[in-house]
């Protein structure tokens, strides 16, 4: 496999997939594990799954080894599909996970409406406010900050895509819940389970997985038992450990 | 002080304050401490509190420990208010604390609208579906249904009362956390702070408590450390023998 300058390939012990990655350009970090790992545990095993914002597509190569179904990713920026794509060859599963370099907003014309069974994203995280600090990298701007999409256009285009009942699964910062869920709520997905990331006990969480079931009844909202990263002594916890090294403890 | 059949003084250890229960017509219960305590931790020290669906009063006299202003309970059954009232005489805090024995939709007749520092309330839990079962006893089913009023118009007669940037304490289901962050942003009541409780660290939260205020700009919702009620044996955890027995260990 052809690495580029500053490429090297990362592996996610628990479950061997290799990523091919690039601290100038884009890494996935423990967002995408922790996505991957909350649709894991809750996930229907078949079907379709669309990862969007799909980076170099980690959180799709991640999940290969939860369900069996077809995978399709979809990433604007071409430098990060582009390694996507070649991650999805050095792990031999071309046959199961298809990369689209393609604008969301286009989704529709590539993955029929209504027909898909779990939608996955990692969204950019900060809203494009004029204010707002943006890193002079464009593509982790574009990565982290709605410049080439915003929050409700995502949250629309996931809801086009799925069929009744199927689940939208993200993550995002706790500070935009309440508008991630009357989002949600505005286009037909009702937000159903979360599960907020501390990353010590003790304090505030910095991270928050939602799922929502499209068509399917409000008010149920259930807040899982809540994940802790580090130890007090800045160890991983044992889940943290077994979700990236696969060790039970 | 009269105790009328089967009534009984119950304390919180950790402030000594003297509340009378009633097991059959209203006794307060780990909600109330819980959100006095969330209520303490945040508060502004002064001002005007004011607490609605106040039952038979403990959050509103828990709070006399932890603010020094003026607080007045607004409860709609007589017996309940009753209770309250016998309350507030026993702990010697007629000057401080005031009942008012009426339906919160009056609320503004008696309080001031945009005059009030904080609301705090413990409402009914569940919404009034005829198809939900509820309690033989009339006392604890307008307690716990929304029987004689409504989450949205609790949450509209708290925006009234509360002057600008005053903040509202809200206890409730985590299953209706989506539904109070929709009604809180309709009524001008932006949610800032929330704390999950779950009975043990493994478990699902089972209450959830909010922090909102009044014009405060929305979307900056934060997590605060999950409140853990139980240790696995069954014993409370540090925090909350803190909060019920007043012991740092």
């Amino acid at each position: 496999m052809e690495l580029y300058k500053n490429e090297r390939i990362d592996r996610l012990y628990s479950n061997e997939v290799q990523i091919i990655q690039s601290a100038e350009v884009f890494s996935f970090s423990l967002d995408a594990v922790l996505l991957a790992y909350f649709t894991g545990i809750l996930r229907k095993k078949n079907g379709l799954l669309v990862d969007l914002c799909a980076g170099n597509g980690a959180v799709g190569l991640f999940l290969t080894k939860k369900i069996s179904g077809q995978i399709i990713e979809i990433e604007i920026q071409e430098r990060l599909a582009d390694m996507a794509q070649r991650s999805i060859v050095l792990n031999n599963l071309e046959s199961r996970v298809k990369m689209l370099n393609i604008d969301l907003n286009k989704a529709t014309n590539y993955i029929k409406k209504d027909s898909v069974d779990i939608v996955t994203c990692n969204p950019p995280y900060f809203s494009d406010l004029p204010t707002s600090k943006k890193n002079d990298n464009e593509y982790l701007a574009i990565a982290r900050h709605e410049i080439s999409v915003n929050l409700e256009r995502i949250i629309e285009v996931t809801s086009d895509l799925l069929k009744m009942n199927g689940k939208a699964y993200f993550v995002h910062r706790p500070e935009r819940a309440a508008e991630i869920f009357e989002l949600m709520r505005n286009h037909r997905l009702a937000p159903k389970k979360v599960q907020l990331v501390h990353p010590k006990k003790e304090k505030e969480a910095n991270m928050i997985l939602i799922e929502a079931i499209k068509d399917g009844r409000p008010n149920g909202v259930r807040f899982l038992p809540a994940i802790v990263v580090y130890e007090k002594e800045n160890e991983y916890t044992p889940l943290l450990k077994e979700i990236l090294y696969g060790n039970k403890e």
